[in-house]
């Protein structure tokens, strides 16, 4: 790509951007559109605008996103977009810090080091503009090349600083969160897995209570035993489904009345197939019959599974914050594999099917897991091949004869022809992190939280390893395979050399991430006409249009691995091209900025981790800042500069770095610090609302006699330790 | 060596063994040498005989060892020695069950196999008797080859099995001894490290006592500051020294009157260097002159210590095992390298010194030791030979001048200069454990078990690696090293070849060790000599005497590295050269007979561990199976083989093995799980002793009015759960 197509670009990029800024001021002003850009603050019982006044400045926000403190994020949408807000921070310092020293400096030396130009003009063309401030403009084992390695080092050195500020402040984050004296429900119970089975002549919820309650006599409160809850669940779906469909002919006779009929027309539907077929009948009539039906059936099936279908699992609240958090650290059993603890999740992200799993299935669902990660990353080339392999047109028309006639046409033919295998790996991209986070809920996970970290991780890996190196190496790779082939050594210098190269793809890559992405992620585009079409077409009832605005959450497993693969291009390029740098300043910076505004006023976060994310953020970075020491050491080493020697203390400083943070902040992460869970509490928790929190709605029933849920503080035998 | 001088050998150390036999029945009826060997008993206050009563059978020891239950041992001598002797078993039923299948079957299908004697009688001589009854003995590529693969499977399988029960049954020793009623002070107690500087205006007791109350309000008893003890130490030690000798002083004293002068003559003794220069004294006035000059230094020191010299570490006493157990597994802080905490270890095994070592310090330390100890098992011949050559005669004459008379004497002279390198060698192998062991101290470690474990660790793999891997690797490689020059690959099948040739010398080697090593160990011919002479012409006073009988402990660290050395040698020539199991097995069921006998009757456990020292047993004998498992598949694939890939899974088997063991049970062993914490003492704990057992004899002062050993109880404000 010349310069002059970069530039192109850039623009056009750039032009897509403002019309949708523009889009955005003038969309998000008209009330109409209020639930889709400020659905966080209408939510949470709040006025769309800040200080409930609209101003006419269409970059309000801007200066909202601006003077938002860290601690309003963490009110409108928790600890874990906080500590988003530090990794795009972090990002960011580090960049801008690298880039007052790297492009100053770097640029200048490269820029005006004649040695290779004179040498590669004949044999290869001129260099173009952009690659002549670039490293790899430098000649071979030039003095210049002193200020690459200080400036490498400069990169890692500010790193480490940055990282150990943003994992101590991260740190304190969710110590302050999980010290704070509001009242949360998880933090009274804990989860425990692999009970053994009950002994003769004892339920599973006797058998728990007893073994609970010898061990802590005092500050044990009641058990909830983890039921099969898959037939509940259908019948209470059902039903539920039934309600809305009520509300919503209920609805659609009400509206009828208005318009002409005074009598309105009473709805009416089949009861076969999917609404398509079978006898018809009155729907309100109908679905009223239904749930009379299903009532009694939910009930007689939720005492069924509160009694018949304990599964090996349960949960276990305490009187007090200090115990819950010791007990999810401490060896209860003599054997490892029975009476397993972990600290509760909150109540909406427990993914109740997991818990009932064993110990080793868990092992070996992880295991295999990670086999079918590791054989997706790196052979998922395969399966896609074979899949546009076998849609041919020919084995289509033979497979769907009714697509024949329009198979057959010319034009659409060819067309189809050329985009089949296209199309194929389109759907598996935009499938794959659904499949990476069905992977990781199928390893045992017993909360939403922690297999979105793991999917997001996986993620990471395979947009890395495909993107990044996919990119450079493989264009090397297959453009050169032939001389590869003479002389095996020489894959080193080609790398070297093909390096700087795809610096312009991924300058225009970044810059259109975040011009074109950031701009479709503020306007709200797609949400926005998704919701008009829902709201005109569709719902008729009030719970329709609110499940229509719905906004959801960050997105973290994707949006988290894409900003990685910034970070590990930006980073790589850094010191070879630092050009790039800027991009990335922008890419971080925009980031922020519009991230604040979406975070404020748009996502509503579906769980809470308490910065749980962060390790696995810092290790990421880590990786990438490892991947850019070893890349430039190989880089400037090909240059047969002889003091290359210098830079390969770097990777090792910076597993001892890695190491020493790991140590002195990760364990914090994993489990709760008992100084932090001793800290008191505004009131005295009501346990009793913290308990039934933890009901799955299945099985909430309205009564509260159930044997299940009968108040279990009787039972607990209140001897005070006699010393 | 060929079958005759294998026989001789073996026929030696038979008759020394039966010499030894016959010593030790003879001598240890005799009353004046009971406290040698019976000082375990005596210590308890047992009568040296079980029942009472002398019988006149030479073997009754044998009867009396085998009628012993696992009970016994564990009451007499505790359940580490309990955990030692299931090591011996679970071998020694490994062995056995292998041998009743490999013996009959693999001898005669090696032994009536002519293919390679046939080929080799020409070029290497004839096989001798021995040698025909091994692998080496079976022809390339020949269907009896099946025989041994199976062999293989079938020793692995028996030492899953057993290792499985074995594991088992030590976590039910350790969970038996944990959830005893019997108040242990250890239980009560954890051991807090890395403690912040305290706060402005608090001493650092108060920080300790506020941070602990606050997190445990109702279980807190009271904290104990470790305090730098060096200078105290010195003084009490002094001050000890000062009293033993005034009593021996005064036993003189009063024996003098007793013999010929009925006023006695009163001792003398110069107070100079050594006791050999100086002005002459009557020790008894010198000796208590000294003694209350000491007494009021040492109460002045230990206020100075208990006040100004205290550490960043802190013992924690709890009112319940529970808490202490739960707290010794929780993280206390939020940063992970403050407030860390363990378990605490009995009173008489603290490394107190060792307690405020900051937590990267250890860190640091530890990769150091590790470093060293590498260096150390690859390049110990390094240092030996220097010295070797720097000891020759020439220097010693050049640099001791004074021995040139002895020196220059011909005979002598070629004796040492034959001898020296080796003299050098000798005393390297005997200071080697001290040495591990000062270095497994160096690590940090705060407990005289763990660091035992630790050198008994570093120690096996010196071992294995030198004395086992060294001798058959070492000897074919230094033989044929052109061999090897010229075709890299023929080192497989070198190693294969050179194989059997050791047999030969291991066996001898098992044999010898065995024979004396027990002979030696039963019959206690050292330690009774020296009993002898110190008693004739040191021992003064009774306290002195008793210390000439103290028998030691079992010595794991270098014990268990020697059992380890024999069974990793059994092992991998178990399927090689069968007849080595006749040999293992009676190595291993001496061992167990004898050793029952001295842990019953003689040694005394210098600490208890709760049996922590098995999962590193378990973890040697699975190194040594893993050995075991690559030599033979590496030694039946030389013989070109097929079907050897039949072996590749079982080194996997293993390793799943492992840590399927690892993640059932290790954990149990690390700490103390809270089901088994949580069974009920016997008494109410009176935690005043408790407390007392844990304060250091040189600080233990007579008056209880100390600032640290007042009674916190009173401090602790007995807040009730309010709800």
């Amino acid at each position: 790509m010349d310069f002059k197509a970069f530039l192109t670009s850039l623009g056009t990029s750039f032009v897509i951007f403002v019309v949708l800024m523009f889009l955005f001021t003038w969309l998000s002003r008209k009330p109409a559109n209020y639930v889709v850009y400020y659905p966080n603050r209408i939510l949470k019982g709040l006025d769309p605008f800040e200080g409930g006044k609209r101003t006419r400045n269409p970059f309000a926000w801007i200066r909202e996103a601006l003077s938002s403190t860290e601690s309003d994020v963490i009110r409108m949408s928790g600890v874990d977009s906080a500590v988003y807000f530090v990794f795009l921070t972090t990002i960011l310092a580090i960049l801008v810090l690298s880039g007052l020293l790297l492009l100053p400096v770097l640029l200048p030396v490269a820029a005006t080091d004649h040695s290779v130009l004179s040498a590669n003009e004949t044999s290869q063309g001129s260099f173009n503009d952009l690659d002549r401030l670039s490293l790899g403009h430098v000649g071979a084992n030039s003095p210049r090349l002193w200020a690459f390695v200080v400036a490498t080092y400069w990169v890692s050195l500010v790193a480490y600083f940055l990282l150990w500020k943003a994992y101590k402040h991260v740190s304190d984050l969710r110590a302050a969160a999980l010290e704070s004296p509001e009242v949360k429900a998880e933090q009274f119970a804990i989860v425990v897995r692999d009970i053994p089975p009950p002994p003769e002549g004892q339920t599973r919820k006797e058998q728990v209570d007893s073994y609970f309650k010898t061990i802590y006599p005092e500050t044990f409160y009641r058990s909830m035993v983890v039921t099969d809850n898959a037939e509940v669940n259908k019948i209470y779906e059902e039903l539920e489904g039934y309600k809305k469909k009520l509300a919503r002919a209920e609805a659609i006779y009400a509206e009828s009345k208005k318009t002409g009929n005074p009598e309105g027309t009473r709805p009416m539907n089949k009861i076969g197939f999917l609404g398509l077929f079978g006898q018809k009948v009155d729907s309100i009539e109908y679905y009223n019959q239904k749930i009379n039906e299903f009532t009694p059936k939910l009930e007689a099936e939720q005492k069924v599974t509160l009694r018949e279908k304990q599964q090996p699992s349960a949960l276990v609240f305490f009187t007090s914050r200090v115990t819950a958090a010791s007990a999810s650290q401490s060896l209860h059993a003599q054997m490892v594999d029975t009476w397993t603890v972990l600290d509760a999740p909150e109540p909406r992200q427990l993914i109740w099917t997991n818990l009932p799993k064993k110990f080793y299935e868990r092992e070996i669902r992880q295991y295999v897991v990670y086999i079918i990660v590791f054989l997706t990353i790196f052979f998922y080339m395969i399966p896609i091949g074979l899949i546009s392999a076998f849609t041919t047109l020919e084995n289509l028309k033979k497979l769907l004869p009714f697509t024949k006639p329009i198979v057959n046409q010319p034009v659409l033919s060819t067309v189809l022809q050329a985009y089949l295998p296209q199309l194929a790996l389109i759907i598996f991209l935009a499938l794959l992190p659904k499949f990476l986070l069905f992977l990781s809920k199928a390893e045992g996970i017993p909360s939403e939280s922690h297999a979105t970290r793991a999917a997001s991780g996986k993620y990471f890996y395979f947009t890395v390893l495909n993107v990044f190196i996919g990119v450079t190496v493989g264009s090397t790779l297959f453009g050169t395979f032939k001389e590869i082939e003479k002389d095996p050594n020489s894959i080193v210098s080609l790398l070297a050399t093909s390096l700087p190269k795809s610096a312009t793809f991924f300058l225009t890559f970044v810059a259109l991430k975040f011009f074109v992405g950031y701009g479709l992620e503020l306007s709200r585009i797609v949400p926005l006409i998704i919701y008009h079409l829902k709201r005109k077409y569709l719902c008729k009832t009030e719970a329709e249009v609110k499940e229509a605005w719905a906004p959801g959450d960050l997105g973290y497993a994707t949006r988290f691995a894409g900003d990685m693969l910034i970070v590990t291009i930006v980073l790589c390029y850094s010191v070879i091209a630092p050009i790039i740098i800027p991009f990335g300043v922008v890419y971080f910076g925009l980031g922020w900025l519009l991230l604040r505004n979406q975070v404020l006023k748009v996502y509503v976060p579906s769980f809470e981790s308490y910065g749980r994310m962060w390790p696995h953020m810092y290790m990421r970075i880590m990786v990438a800042l490892l991947l850019y020491q070893v890349t430039i050491a190989g880089f400037i080493g090909v240059k047969k500069f002889p003091y290359t020697v210098i830079l390969i203390p770097l990777p090792i400083l910076s597993v001892i770095f890695f190491v020493v943070c790991e140590k002195k902040f990760y364990r914090f992460f994993q489990t709760t610090a008992l100084e932090v869970a001793c800290k008191e509490l505004k009131e005295i928790p009501n346990l009793e609302v913290v308990f039934r929190s933890f009901v799955p709605p299945s099985l909430s029933a309205e009564k509260t006699d159930d044997d299940q849920f009968e108040d279990a503080l009787s039972q607990v035998s209140r001897t005070g330790s006699t010393l």
